[in-house]
Formats: structure tokens, sequence, C-alpha cells
């Protein structure tokens, strides 16, 4: 195990352009074009930058992003794409980390491979991959298809996918270049490999064109929830998204990812379970709920039912019903029970009418919403954090630029006060910054991962 | 046709990381690292902006690309990847366009259309998609194939690909967002729209994520010298890269371009032909032809058989040979004749020995190559823009980053001199400073192209 007294806190920041807060472009901080405004996002990178985070966040879907903003109400329906953006961000900064979703399931090895490789180069060893499968029919008639691969087929494809991925990263050694002029010798051919693989699902050859960064190659990083998802980040993931509402499930999820790690051979240590957390914090705790009530005030009404419709799988018929009422009976359904359970279980349990619980679920989209000064804030991080819940947390700020920079000025003190958290940075690269292996190639004839 | 006193000659830079001669590397202003170095790459583009170049290019390849350096003396084995890499240059410049390769056959329209657009939007407007289909063996290798799609197979793809992807770029006209805080309307619904495509090749319902940029949509830009390169060039292009060697195929093929556009009702003037050019500037031609002679001198011998051996499509076996003596007769090919004929023809017309013909081909691998005083490469510039054969040149710097900043202190003034280059970009755009028009969305009911 890890020494407990150097043990910190990890901290990402989800910073697409607007807050969490499905009525966050309504607030006047936040800027109206947030989601192609780069030099926002360049703002946003600085301020994350400032706060030593290690790393910005961005999620990613292969469609229009409608839901929760049917009437019109979504800011964020378009915006860039997230490897472009962050090639642009990273020159605006040193040290923090840049981790992008790509889909295994709609995008072939060999680009995902080069892209992130190539914001990796750029950054100088601060890209991270947050691999997903893309669960929406949007996305699917997008790429030829008329409905999308069952979960379990587009899991099989994504343990193959990042395999070819990791292989296509280690096409040149780390000293394969020479770069001689005397001799006219550029590059070692002996350092140079093909990848040779031939699956279920792709045919590679390789090699990748392009070399490895200085962190070897990027963070891979996963949020998973299902039994495909555990397994898949268990075995491969070197950081893990996840939500959770209550410490014990997020405790549930924490130990169950370590064990499983932990049976397959890898180092526990070397996979970061980091919780998202929505936090509004305030010099006082009443203070932080002026700021969550004022955002809870903007929120549309028609927006509001949009979201339940939403998050609900679209089963839910809520026109005409009472908004100060219980929620309808659910009819029968095909759909995403799931979903429309969660949804369920949260209204029952707080005993929320519809606009209670359109107005609770807006805050975080089901994150974690924490609301208080800065030492009750840090007080629950800190919990977490020592009670085998968290290693680091994924900050999902509310609105934009405020809701950051509120964490960095009072939440970040407070955490290194405790020690729980850096008071600089510890390396360049993000794999340092997160305590993260170097990953050797497979060439390198003494590797031996368990030796870790 | 367009005012004759107005037109002026269009500029693009193809700056790779390296220069187009083999030896480059060898020469010692060239950054050793050229092809991974971000900051060398930002000091490109920003001498390319000094310059008021219109465009940045770059191409792009899916595959290694050993040839030319078998036995590692190749300093562009690896490097960025062209849209991540311009997105991290665009931040750094104001004016310059960005023009990037991305390939028809290996990639889906959506990720393309997206790729590019955010990079429009992270540039303000100034992205170009430079059409590929990507005719080599090692990419179709690299993407589930045993074997490329024969050439009309590509091509027809191609065809399609392109109009799924201008569809997709229309996704939400330009005034779709309100972004009204009060109301909490963001977009207008009926300004986004389906792309409900459904062809031989792609179904793609759309919309696509990424709003348009202030130049409407990326321009479009190919290269294809064939007859179906050029029928798709001459329908859908509207910036045209070319490799002539002499004036009268340069005229035959700007001709020829022109009228195919002219027969399908296109405004000729709307596709600007743009051949490539290797330029050696001195302050006089002796001092010119000194800096052709040195990077001659670097050439090893064994990259210069390698390169002829590649551009002949790997058909001549030229181990043991007298490097002084002539090309050996070529073995019966079931390859790529009309590269292997090209450099024999090259050879027989100039009566060279194998070393003068590697010599010769390894400064600008088939493009022009010009060795002289600004005035004289100025002469021959203004002579292909007066006949016929050129509204503007692709420079191939043959090393960097002096190669392009002579062009830029010597040529550069020297056209501006005759008024055949601008002297302040006329536009933000890249269409502004390239005389194209504003790309209208079919969803604006008086959109006429026949009227522009």
């Amino acid at each position: 195990m890890e020494d407990a007294m150097t043990r910190q806190i990890k901290l990402g920041a989800f910073l697409p352009g607007g807050g969490q807060h499905i009525a966050s472009w309504r607030h006047p901080d936040q800027p109206l074009d947030g989601a192609v405004n780069l030099k926002f996002h360049i703002e946003l990178a600085k301020a994350a930058e400032r706060g030593l985070f290690d790393a910005y966040f961005l999620a990613d879907g292969l469609a229009v992003a409608f839901g929760g903003g049917v009437e019109g109400g979504n800011a964020k329906v378009a915006g860039f794409e997230p490897v472009t953006l962050f090639s642009a961000l990273a020159p605006f900064t040193e040290h923090l980390g840049y981790i992008a979703t790509a889909s295994t399931t709609y995008e072939e090895p060999y680009s995902v491979a080069r892209k992130f490789a190539s914001l990796d180069l750029i950054s100088d060893g601060r890209a991270g991959w947050n691999v997903v499968t893309t669960a929406t029919e949007a996305a699917a008639k997008n790429f030829n298809l008329d409905q999308q691969l069952p979960h379990a087929a587009r899991y099989r494809r994504a343990a193959e996918h990042v395999e070819v991925v990791k292989k296509l990263w280690e096409s040149f050694e780390d000293d394969a270049f020479i770069r001689d002029r005397a001799s006219g010798v550029y590059f070692d051919v002996d350092k140079v490999h093909r990848t040779d693989h031939r699956g279920e699902h792709f045919k590679v050859e390789g090699p990748l064109n392009v070399p490895r960064s200085p962190q070897g190659h990027p963070v891979i990083v996963q949020a998973g929830q299902s039994e495909d998802g555990r397994g898949l980040a268990a075995s491969t993931a070197e950081v893990i998204f996840t939500a959770h509402q209550k410490l014990h499930t997020a405790q549930e999820f924490y130990r169950d990812i370590k064990s499983r790690a932990r049976a397959i051979g890898r180092n526990p240590s070397h996979i970061l379970v980091m919780p998202g957390v929505s936090p509004f914090v305030g010099c006082t705790e009443e203070e932080a709920r002026e700021k969550y009530d004022r955002l809870t005030s903007l929120i549309i009404e028609e927006d509001g039912l949009a979201l339940i419709n939403a998050l609900s799988g679209g089963e839910l018929d809520l026109a005409g019903a009472d908004l100060d009422g219980p929620l309808p009976p659910a009819p029968p359904t095909e759909g995403m029970k799931s979903r429309q359970e969660l949804i369920r279980r949260i209204a029952d349990e707080n005993n929320f009418s519809i606009r209670q619980l359109y107005q609770w679920i807006a805050s975080a989209r089901g994150h974690f919403t924490v609301v208080g000064s800065a030492v009750q804030i840090a007080d629950t991080l800190q919990e977490w954090f020592e009670n085998e819940a968290a290693d680091g947390f994924n900050i999902l700020p509310p609105w934009l630029p405020t809701g950051l920079t509120d964490f960095v000025e009072l939440v970040v003190p407070e955490l290194q006060r405790r020690g729980l958290f850096r008071t600089a940075y510890e390396g360049k690269t993000l794999r340092e910054n997160l305590g993260l292996p170097f990953p050797q190639t497979r060439w390198v004839s003494d590797f031996n991962e368990a030796a870790e």
C-alpha cells in the first residue's frame, strides 16, 4: 500500500464551456456564447491551473444533445470537439492535464490512437483518453446504423479497441530517435515496431505515425458503472470517473474496483477513483445556499420537465401534470428502466413534488451536489477521501467561471491547510501529477508491471 | 470575369515541420526535432503570417511514411496529426488560414465534418479541408482492410462523403442562436436541421453538434490529378493544389479545371488553382545556387536511392548499380506504372545519371523547383499567374525556417512592388482572404449560386 502520509486528493475539473446546472447560462456571470468561445475556455483552463487541478475533463457525444432543452433552452446543444479544443488550450498552460472523451464504437483505433498521441505531444505529456462506448441511438444514426449495437457487443469491441490503441502507442520506442546530422541517421529502424493486430473486430498493421510523448502515452480514463463497464475499467483504466449521491454507494464502488484490480494483478493505487462533485461554495453556508437558490430560480419550467423526461428515458408524460404534486405513476415500459427507477427513487426518498424533483436534478444531473462553506465542503471531501470512497474528485462547477473560481479560491486553500492537496505541481506530465507509473513499452525486456 | 486589376496571387505554405528537400533535416538551420516541436511550428505559422500568406497547409498519411528513408534517414517518419496541430497553432495567429488533409476513405463524414467545424470555430473561420482518398496499401492495412479499394470506388465514396460533410455543416443556420437570458430561449429550434442522408455509402441522420463559423464552413481543397480527381475537384473544390514542372502542363491543367467548372455552372474564379513551387531564393542567382548545392551535398546516397525506389513504386532494383551511370531498364511490372514512367522520363529528358536523378527529385519530390534571385522567382510566378497556369502558389520551402523566411523577406516584397500580392490581409476569414464567396446554407430561400 501507498504511504498514507503522502496520499493526497486528485482533482479534475469538468468545464464544458457552461456550468453543470441546467440554468447556468442564464446566470449573468457566464458568457452567453460559452460553448463556442475559445477565450473563455482559455480563461477556464488558466483558472484550473491556478487551482493546481490535475486535469481539465470533457465528456463527449456524437450527436446533438437536445435533451433537457427541447424548447431551445439548452446552451450545450452544440460546441467544440474536445480533442481539437484541448489542442488549442494546452499551449496556454504548463501543468494542467487534458482528458478528452472518444468513442470505441464509432471511431477506429488508428484514428483514436493518433489524435490522442498528437494531443499528448502538443501538451508535452498531459493528455488523457476517457474511453466510452457511446450509448445513444442518435449517435448510431450518425454513423451508418439504424440502431446501436447491444451493450455487451459494445463492451467486447471496446476491450479490443483499447488493446489496439495501446499497442499502437508502442510503435516507436522512447529512444527510437537518434537524429544524427553527421551520419544521416534520423531514427533507429530496430526501434520502430509494427502492431500486427488481428482480432475479432480489428485488423491493424501499424506502426502508428506519431511518436511517444514525455509521459509515454495518454492516461486511460473510464466511467463505466455496469458489470461490463467495471470489468473494462478494472483491467485497463488508470482513472475512473463515477457518480454517487451517498458515501456508502461510493464506498461499495471504490472497494469493488480496487478488489477487481487486485484480482487481476494490478496495483490498486494505480487506479484512481474520482466521483463527481458539484459544489456551491460560500464564505458562509448561508451565502452558498443563496447561490444555489439563485440558480434554482433561473430554471425554466419547460426545461425542468424536459430534463425529467430525458433522464427517465422519455417514458414519463408530464403534460398537464400539477407541478406541485407528486410524480404520476409510470406507464409500462420497454425503455431504460434503471434510469426511470432512479428518478422515481429520488422523488420518493425525498418526498419531492415534480417541481422539487427537477430543481434537484437540474443542479448536477445525477452527480453529488454539495452546498456550504469551504470548511463544510472540505469536511465532506475529506470524509470520502479517507474512507475508501474516493482518491480524488471530478469537480463539476454549477456555473462558470464563478463556480470554478469559488472552489479555487475557497476550497483549495482549505484542503491545502489540511495537507490533503498539493501546494505545487509535483511533475510536468499528467501521469507524474496523478502519481501514475510511466508505461514502459513491451519492447523493454525487463518490464514487469507486477513489480511496480 | 473578375476585374484583372484586382486579381492578385494567393499563397499557401507547406510547412510540415521540415523542409521539402529530403536532406533538409541535416541543414543546421532546421531544428532536429522539427516534426514534433510545437514551438517551431508556432514560429513557422507566425513567419507565414508576417509574409501575408493565405494559408498554412499540411498533407497527411494514415501510415508511417518510411518511403525515402528506409535506412532511418527520414525526418518525417512520424509527427503531429494535422487537425490537432492546427488547433494548437491557430490561437497564435490572427489571419493565417489552416488547410489540413483528411481522408474520405478511412474517416466517417460525421467525424470529418466535426473536427474541421471545430477547427473552423477555434480559428474564427480560417480552416480548410484538403479532401484526399488516400492511395496507399499501408493505410488500408491500418483500417481493417487487406488491400485498398480500387481507385474508382474510392472516388465514388469521396463524392458522397463530401456531399454529406457539406450537408452536416448546414445543421445550424447562421442565426440559429438567440441566447436570450430573459426568455430562456438559447436557440431557435426551427433553425436546426437534420441531415437525413441515405446514400450508397453513408446513412447519416444529423444534425452535426458543432455550429457554423464566421466563414460559414471550411474551404474545400483538393489535389486530384486523375480523371476522377479532376471531376471531383471541379464539382466541389474551392482551391486545387497541383504539381507541374512546366508552364504548358500547368496551363493545360488550369484550363481543363476552369472549363469543367464552367460546364457544370460554377463560377471558375471560385476555384483557385495553386501549383506547388519549391523556391531557393538568394540576393543573387549565385547565392541561390549555393543554397541549392549545399542541400544537394547533404543527401545520403542510400536515402537518394530509397527515394527513387519509393517514387517508382518499389519496382526498380538499384542495388549494386553504378550511381554515375544511367537508370537500369525496368522489369515488367503490375505496379504503379505512371510513377515509374515519370521517373524514367525525367531521367531520359535530362540525360541524368542515377545520382543526378535522385539529387533532382530530392529537392521537391515532383514539384517545381525554382532557383534564383527574388526578381527571377517573381518573374516566373508572374508568368504562370498571368498566363492561365496559376491563381496562386503553394510554396514548399526546401528547408525550414530559412527557406520560408527567405521567401517572406525577399520574394514577397518583390511581388508587392509589382502589385501582384497584397500588402495587408483583406479580411478576417480564410474565405475573405482567398476571395471566395460565403457559402449560404440551403435553408436560405433566396440562395442561388449561379447569381454570385
